[in-house]
This record gives structure tokens, C-alpha cells and sequence, in this order.
């Protein structure tokens, strides 16, 4: 079996979000999210890293074409997510608590079915520079 | 005279906001504001870069102590504009359009009668790496 | 007069470039450009940030729509140089040794006509991390 | 056995490159590589991040002296990359097209010989902000 | 058992440290340890990744809250080292060479035992933008 | 006169300083200068950013030749600073407090006489990623 190579393209959008559970109580959110649970929410410029495994193509010199990998992360992640509320406007995020955890592991499940060249290795979603969360799917 | 030195603090904070016009229409807004017109808003990770010119005190060396000029940063501004929504949390942007432009003009207008040693000298607001505005006072 | 307000648009583009001058020997290409001279060329992530002084529109908060700025970047200058050999691809540096320095100035050459709200600035051209040139026009 | 502990060293070079494949036609090498197989080249600066795992010599607290792996990668990688093209100048390269996942292998194995303490666990090298590839050796 | 997700938080400390082993003769000092040998010490700005692996708690969406996670990093770490000379004012480095090896190993034992959600991952430090080494704990 | 172009070359230096008056009381230095005042010291890893102003010539498209002005810095500012202790080892520091706008200045003087193709416009020197200081020479 040829070596595996992991290449992995960087994306960026910005979006809001508010941190709470509507099962808690306001004080219970408060006393988890703190600043978080603010009722109009925040926001960030959120970066995600797309990592996929695979062996180069002799004819290429390709795991996966990036220009391709960036296509798929625009269409199937970034154009739900980018300039948008993620507890309000986001389909996939309905009923989700927009943590950076819960991004990325959405992030994932988006992107999974679309990679058809090597496999999704990981998905890694900058909140800020201090915060992030990765996520290699439910095998490991 | 002694020569002047500017010295700058950087200052983080992650804000939601919605860019439009009350007294535009919902048309004219997505034509001017295009995505950033989300009714629901988006967000961002903030830095401003605020710069104060003056000459180093000798027996200091500071021309302002930075760790001043970061609590004058932190509690006129900072502690207004953290983990807010920009539209509707932040009593000095009621009735402003919160573009970088007009952000930096009122980071401006909340530090200046605070700074005492040296001047103001520029407030630089960044939104994205690649967008930012600097404002420099109301006499440049 | 309103105040001035300066907005900056960043953007990127991947290039090569030789640097070399025609009418010198190679010896002399050589001892000036040193490793920059060799005859197939390197290459940057070239980073370009471009300022606009003005007023904010009072309707708008914009000093320059950044969505405006950013298509008259991309349409008059990423778009001749981005994956470009600087030497041979790009009309408008024919002649010209691609230093950073000249880089700049054909820039601003390229977009000053087309700036329309507010006036151009400043250009500043990244080579790398460590090395960058700013030009501001002929006037100054 | 001691436990393992992974230390990494950046390194930095400016080179030009072309994507194509020899044996495709124009027509393809277009289709396949897109603006990447513009005929004269393009370019990047280029970052190399190496990783050697292994326990801490305890009478240095070294795994390996990083001015030592700064000297093989710069004698060994750099010296034969840094302002070259790497279709045409560098013979590792002979007959390889140069995609991040093939840079990333061939500086694998220009490194891996010369390591000597620890072993060389991975390389990864960043083509732009937003892209890169990293390789952890045949047998993983 | 369900998927485990990385989530990590980045601190920052400004420290001085000086490498060289008591144990050998100056000259020794100046052959292994060269200008970081300097006996009254140089400095960095150092950074630390904290990583911690676990399920997400579905009723906050945290793997651990990453306030909690910063206030054991700043109580247990950072209030040791920030501002301080490593191999004069900090406990717990006494008889250890200040490499970066030495230190990533050093902050795992400091923050490891107060961890309690999730398990402690990884450590990784950043003593320069070129240099970084990473722990993963004894069992790796 | 030809229109000037502004070319700034970053270096880097690693350095131990302490913050502290000998002629205050420890109390004062204590209330003054805080952390930074800690007897052994503590350090960063600065970045300075020196500007020069001039006309490109028109047989090398250079301001003033970058491969130079890298050396000018190097010989008489980094090689005195880099792996040192600022109060301690560096001449042109003595009896003075090593604050960012003290170090900025102590740059320029030790570059001015030694420019000679342009004017040095500024220095900029970064203590951390949140506090800098720029000076532009006595006349401004």
C-alpha cells in the first residue's frame, strides 16, 4: 500500500452565536455560558481546517485536487455558515448548541460524504485564536 | 522639545453585528449590504490597535504606561463591546451604522478624554486580516 | 470637512519573479540581485494591502463599499498577476525589474484611476513576513 | 522506555513551480491544474515544519539540538529550494511534480538519512496560509 | 462509546530562561548550549497549547468548558512563569534545563492532575515562531 | 523629485530585560513597573520593523538593497541584542530602562549613520503581539 499523505485547506467565515440550552433556566445559563449566553449572541471569524488522508496519484501528485476540496467545503459548509446566525439560520445546526466542539463534528458530517478521493482524516474549527476543537469522526 | 514615540496596545473582542439602514428599504439594504444585511446578523473576532504619541517620561520610559492605556482599553471600551451584539447591546452605537469605519471613530470618541499622559494618536480596527479602518481624530 | 477615515483592503495573490536587469552582465546581476538573479526564477505569496482616505457616506458607513474595493483589486491587479511569472506574463510590468518597490507602484498605478469614492492612499506590497514597500503616489 | 516527546523546527524558502504532467496534453494539464499549469510559472513562500520524536537526553533536555536539525534541513532541503524553481533547478525534483504532497515527501526523504538522534517523525510543509500537506513516512 | 473530540487552549507567558547544565565545564555550556548559554539569560514570549480529548457533554456541547480549562492553565502554569526567570523564580523547574522539551513535559505535570473533565491530551510549546516541542504524557 | 517609496525589513531578536529605576525604591518600582519589575528579569521575542524613505534607482528598482539593510541590522543593532540580557550585556543600553520606546530608540541610533541609500523614516519594535513602539527621529 502506498504511504499516506494528508493534506488539509484552510477556510474561513464569520458568523454569530449564543451559547445556551432552552431546557435550562436563565441562571443555569448564565452560570455555564457566562458572557456566552448573552441573548443577541456574539461572533467570530472562524477558521476550519479540512484534513483529508490518501496516497499521491502518480498522475497528478494529488491526494485530493484542493481547488476540488475547497469547492466541496464552500458548497456543502461554508455557503450555510458564512454571514449567518449559527443557532438561527443554519439548517444543520437546528437544536445544536453552536460550541466549537459541536461545529466542528458538523462541519464533519457535512463534508463526509462529498470527499470521494482519500478519506476524511480531520476537521479542526478555529473560534478564535486562543480556542479550538478537532474532530476525526466516530471511529477513534 | 523632546522627539515623539507612538506606542500602541492591541485589544481583542468577539461581536455580532448587522449592517443596514433603518431608513432604507429591505431591497436597498441587500443591494448595499448584500450578505452583511442578515437579518439575524454574523460576527466577528475584533482587534483594535490604539496608538498614543507622546515623549518617554525619563524616569519611566513610558511615554504612557501600557498596562494604563489597557484598562482605559478595557473599561471604556472592551467591557462595552465583548461578547455584545453591536446593533443592539452598545449604548454608543445606537443609531449607527457598526462598519469598521464607525466602530474605530467611536472606540475614538470613548478612549480620548481618558488617555492624560501623552495623545491620542490613532485608533486601527481590524474585522477580518483583511479588512480594517483607522481613524486618527476629527482635526487630520 | 468631515474627518478622514482610512479603509484597507487586503489581498492576495502567488507569483514568480526574476530579479535582473537586461543591460547589465551577468556578473553584475549577479553581485546586485544575488540569488533573486537566478534565471528561472522564484516566487512570493505576495500580500497587497490597499488604503482609501475618505469620509464615511452618513447613509452607508462607508468610506468605500470594501465589497467595491476588493472587485477593483481583483479585476485591475490580482487578476494579471496572480499565478503569473512577473517577468513575462504581466503587460503592465513589461520593462520594469519586479522589486517590491515597483511591485507597489504598478499597483497603485493600476487602481488610483478607479478608486471613484475617496482617494487612494497607500499601497503596501508584502514579499515575505520580512520585506515590504509602501508607496503613497507621486505627490508626496 | 522514556516517553516520547515530538520537537519541530520551521523552516522557510521562496521558490517558483509548474503543475503539469509531461505526458498529458495542454488541453488536460489546463483541465487537471488549472491556473497552476501557466506555462512560465508562479510561485510561493514555502514553510517546512519538522518533527523528530524522541526522549530528552537528560544531561541537555534535548531530543535533538534544533541548531543542529536547523543545519540538516538548511544543508540538505533548503540550500537546494530556497529561490529556485523547482521544475527546472532542483534535482531531487527531476521528473516529480512539484504539489505540496510531493515537496513534502521529497524533503522526507532528503532529511530522513540525516537525522541521528531520534527518528524524523513528520514533515509538513504550508504551500499558502490555506494549504498544505504533511507526510509521516512509508510505514505509517 | 462515543466520539472523541480535541478541544485546545492557547495561554501566553514572557519569560527568560538560560540553557546550560551545572554539571559541565563552561566550555561544555558553550559547545552544546552556544548564545543560549548567555549567563544572565535571554527571553521569549513563549505560548502553550493545552489539549484535552473527550465526548461532548450533550448539555452544554463542551468537551470542558474552556473557561474552566484557561483558569487551570493560568492558576496551575502561567501565574508560575509569567514574568519570571525560569531557572530562578519557578518551583517546580529547579534542576531542570529550561528546553522547550523540559517545559512542555514540566506544564503536563503541573496541569494533568487538575484536569477532571476529559483527559489531558497533549502539551505543546512554542518558544519561538520557528520552535515548538510537544508532550503527550509518560503512557505514548 | 522622484516620489518617495517606503521599504521596511523585519528581524527578530530573543531577549531578557528588566523594568525597574535604580534611583526609586523597590515599593516604587514595585507600584511602577509591577511584573516587569521581577528581580531576575523576564523576556520576549521582539520584532523590529526599520523603514527607509527614498526614491527607487531606476537600475535596480531598490529603495535601498533589502540584502544591506538586513546586514545594517544585523551587525549593529541584532548581534548586540539577540540571546542577551538588555540591562545587563548591551553597551548602548547602559543606564538606560529597557521599555519598548527606549529599545525603538536605541534601534534608530545604532541604524542612522549607517543608512546611507535613502533615510531611515522609522523603527517599529514589537514587544509582544500586543504592545509596540514606533519612533521616527527627532525632527518629527
Amino acid at each position: 500500500m502506498p504511504p499516506l499523505i494528508y493534506v488539509t485547506r484552510r477556510a474561513h467565515f464569520s458568523a454569530a452565536h449564543r451559547l445556551f440550552n432552552p431546557s435550562f433556566s436563565d441562571q443555569e445559563n448564565d452560570a455555564v455560558f457566562d458572557k456566552c449566553a448573552n441573548p443577541h449572541g456574539h461572533g467570530h471569524n472562524y477558521y476550519v481546517e479540512v484534513t483529508v488522508a490518501g496516497s499521491a496519484d502518480p498522475r497528478t501528485g494529488y491526494v485530493i485536487d484542493l481547488k476540488r476540496l475547497k469547492a466541496i467545503i464552500e458548497e456543502h459548509f461554508i455557503a450555510h455558515v458564512d454571514h449567518k446566525h449559527l443557532n438561527l439560520d443554519v439548517a444543520f445546526m437546528h437544536g445544536v448548541i453552536p460550541t466549537a466542539e459541536n461545529i466542528a463534528v458538523a462541519c464533519w458530517n457535512q463534508l463526509e460524504p462529498h470527499i470521494g478521493q482519500g478519506r476524511l482524516f480531520s476537521v479542526r474549527l478555529y473560534e478564535t485564536e486562543n480556542n479550538f476543537a478537532e474532530y476525526k469522526g466516530a471511529h477513534t
